[in-house]
């Protein structure tokens, strides 16, 4: 049997083999918690040696609880498949990685700019604020042409903000909030403008809803985003359903794109096929139009090629690279941008946080109590399988989710920097860890829900309404 | 040489053979204008009946001028070759019969009904009023559904009417008229609203436009259109560019199009290609959504679910099908259609009129002499090639273009079948049949270009003005 096991092992892959180690940590670790008979324990430790050995020969490296060979086996291999290689389109984002994505690797990929000290230091002197937290810790990590933007703007010329959301539900996570709590930021320390397109034609498209479901969630969801703060004179935010009957901009920058992207370049770009309906097809224009100023006459009194800065998160980068090839071509500025990491699955950062998955999300309507059940019960950790060894060894940060929920939630860097130090040496236990970040959900997420209560259907209607903005260009 | 050249001719095609003879035909007739030696001319004679020759063999039929072999070989072999076939999509029409496309087969190819004398009948009872020229003279030839009109008008149960046009230049032409006479004669009799859709986005889509040069063609287009004598408070005439940006209807009604019709589907239907433009690909959803009333709220004052009857060439019929096909996927009634032929070229009916090749057209600003000269130099005849022919055999009236205008545009029967009857034996010459169709179109162009004068902005603004239409459903 240890033959035919041996013989088994062989033929596994590197993740394979990991996956087997887990499940048999996991088994033994249920034994010993069922009182087992100590025969039983003993055959199931020593198959668990057995694979971490088998794990060790096959990619030269001790087993790490929560830490999957991918890396190594790139290293050691030079190559690998492409089922290995990170998926990131609009729609889905994968990785076999408990890191998560390979940020540095996208970059290449995508053809975008780092965002390095020096940028971010930039910054701090354009507009005298203290970098937020999200460029201190590179959650917003890759950009193009902020340097252009920089240096318009230090010549006193300014910009104007495009960020969005595809209201598939009315129900929005705490990841859904990175893009606005940054672009709200922007707002605040660059004094400009910002449209929020909602794309509720993008989700009668993709899912299976009626126009009018989509068009109740881009208002409800509308709610949410005026909840974190943004100036009700500076920002418009506008259902593509509604504001494509109500401007003489947008549809004609709409067709113009459409002019200039062929099906090929869509396939090429979005993985669209030709059971693909023609919605789908062409609704890349509709999200790409906003980057044009000229897409709101009202907003911007008439003025054109304002130049437009596109926070977003790195999976919304193919639409805005088909816009930057386009927008030349049709005499207007490309617009810049400033990619986000994915906000992490409870799970493990293998996947970015779902709506659709209510195990992986903290919802903006869950209360204290199902906060604190969800990160108990779903957030992957990087804790040791024992106290004892969590002890000696110490946590990993780098896969944990926790940890991870807390570079992007709590403000103190010190603090941070503590409880990364803590939980690295062993001293921080991951429930201690899981402690932390429900303490700081909690109230971050009570305050939401109350300023949200304020947010009746007469504001969001105004902030709703094409009106020219408070602000001269 | 004879030899060669049998052997050459029996490679023909029929239709290349009649080729041969046509322009050996010509070349007879040049050598005897030019007074060419009398053994030259005998020669090209012998060579020419050795071409009808073979001709009648390959063909059982006598050569006749004007009257390509398309049909007879359709009728001896039973099967021909596509390229033999019409070609008709919206953007080319295309023959090699010179009577024109054969519609009795347009019909069965395209699964329409034929307007027959029956149907006319009805119509008549239904409006008490004689049936327009077009319909007695199967110009108007072939329908959908608009028996179910009939019965539903005769319960007092109205609909409304939807035509459109493309204004791919300043230049319209007698043939684009056609749709607009009819159109006009249907709101008269059946007394009901009337939406015009003025395409200009698929113009820029489609030809070397900018969007603004689109939009001025619509809005000159507009006039030539509205001096057809359109009731201002029943008729609404929109231009695309500016009216997706004014409706809280249309865009839903497209993009719900757009989610039911697949790349495959309008691959099928229009011959697009993974080259084309993602515009093009989505088009066809902007022009199905004005069969649906729904697109108009401000005109039919909310009332969703109008019925509504489409009159236009038979090559836009591949849009409504599709509309027709999507229509009770989205919950709306599918629109009922009237088919014209098309409006032939001055060169013959192999190819309809247009404006994009100035010698076919006789265009709405051409002057009295203009008019004159283009019939007298291009419009192609039925006429023999000898007046002592002509007046032996007759002239055919079947690819007489000449005559074909006079069936649109000449409204008295009689006069109408005395001209046929008087060229087909042969009593009328070419150019008194050339010089009847000139004074029926002077006049009528004449008047027309006076009621265009009187069309002023202001006009045009109104009738562009989405508002309630003087009708209740």
């Amino acid at each position: 049997m240890a033959d035919s096991l041996n013989c088994d092992l062989k033929s596994l892959s590197p993740l394979q083999l990991f996956e087997r180690v887990t499940e048999q940590g996991e088994k033994v670790r249920a034994l010993k918690a069922g009182k087992a008979p100590k025969d039983e324990i003993d055959a199931a430790v020593r198959m668990l040696l057995s694979l971490k050995l088998s794990y060790k020969t096959a990619t030269g490296q001790d087993y790490q609880a929560g830490l999957p060979p991918r890396d190594l086996v790139l290293i050691n291999n030079g190559t690998t498949k492409e089922e290995d290689e990170d998926f990131v389109d609009p729609w889905t984002v994968q990785t076999s990685n408990a890191k998560g994505v390979d940020y540095d690797k996208l970059i290449v990929r995508f053809g975008s700019s780092k965002i390095d000290t020096d940028l971010i230091n930039r910054i701090e002197r354009a507009t005298g604020q203290k970098p937020h937290r999200f460029l201190r810790r590179g959650i917003f990590f890759s950009h193009r042409d902020m340097d252009q933007i920089l240096d318009a703007y230090e010549n006193k010329k300014s910009f104007y903000l495009y960020t969005g959301r595809g209201p598939s539900s009315q129900a929005m996570h705490v990841g859904h909030l990175i893009p606005f709590i940054f672009t709200k930021w922007l707002q605040e320390v660059f004094d400009v403008p910002l449209v929020i397109q909602l794309t509720d034609d993008e989700k009668y498209l993709w899912k299976d809803l009626t126009t009018e479901k989509a068009y109740e969630y881009a208002k409800e969801n509308a709610k949410d985003i005026i909840a974190c703060g943004f100036d009700i004179n500076k920002t418009f935010i506008f259902s593509d359903l509604d504001y494509l009957g109500t401007s003489t901009g947008f549809y004609r920058n709409i067709v113009k794109v459409q002019k200039h992207v062929t099906f090929n370049q869509v396939k090429g770009i979005f993985g669209f096929t030709d059971s693909d309906c023609i919605g789908k097809i062409s609704f890349p224009a509709i999200q790409a139009a906003p980057s044009f100023s000229s897409s709101f006459p009202q907003i911007f009194n008439g003025k054109e090629n304002i130049q437009c800065l596109i926070p977003c998160a790195i999976d919304q980068d193919p639409y805005f690279r088909m816009t930057r090839d386009v927008a030349p071509r049709i005499g207007q500025p490309k617009p810049a941008l400033l990619h986000s990491v994915f906000f992490p699955a409870l799970q493990g950062a293998q996947t970015k946080m779902s709506a659709s998955d209510p195990n992986s999300s903290i919802f903006l309507t869950d209360t204290p109590k199902q906060i604190k059940t969800k990160i108990n019960k779903h957030a992957f950790s990087g804790g040791r399988d024992t106290i004892e060894e969590h002890r000696k060894y110490g946590g990993n940060c780098d896969v944990d989710v926790s940890f991870m929920y807390l570079t992007f939630f709590l403000e103190d860097d010190d603090r941070l920097e503590q409880l990364k130090q803590a939980y690295t040496s062993g001293e921080l236990l991951t429930g201690e860890l899981k402690k932390v970040l429900i303490e700081t959900l909690q109230p971050l997420i009570a305050a939401h829900q109350e300023r949200r209560k304020q947010v009746t259907d007469e504001v969001v209607k105004q902030f709703m309404t094409p009106r020219k903005l408070a602000f001269e260009f």
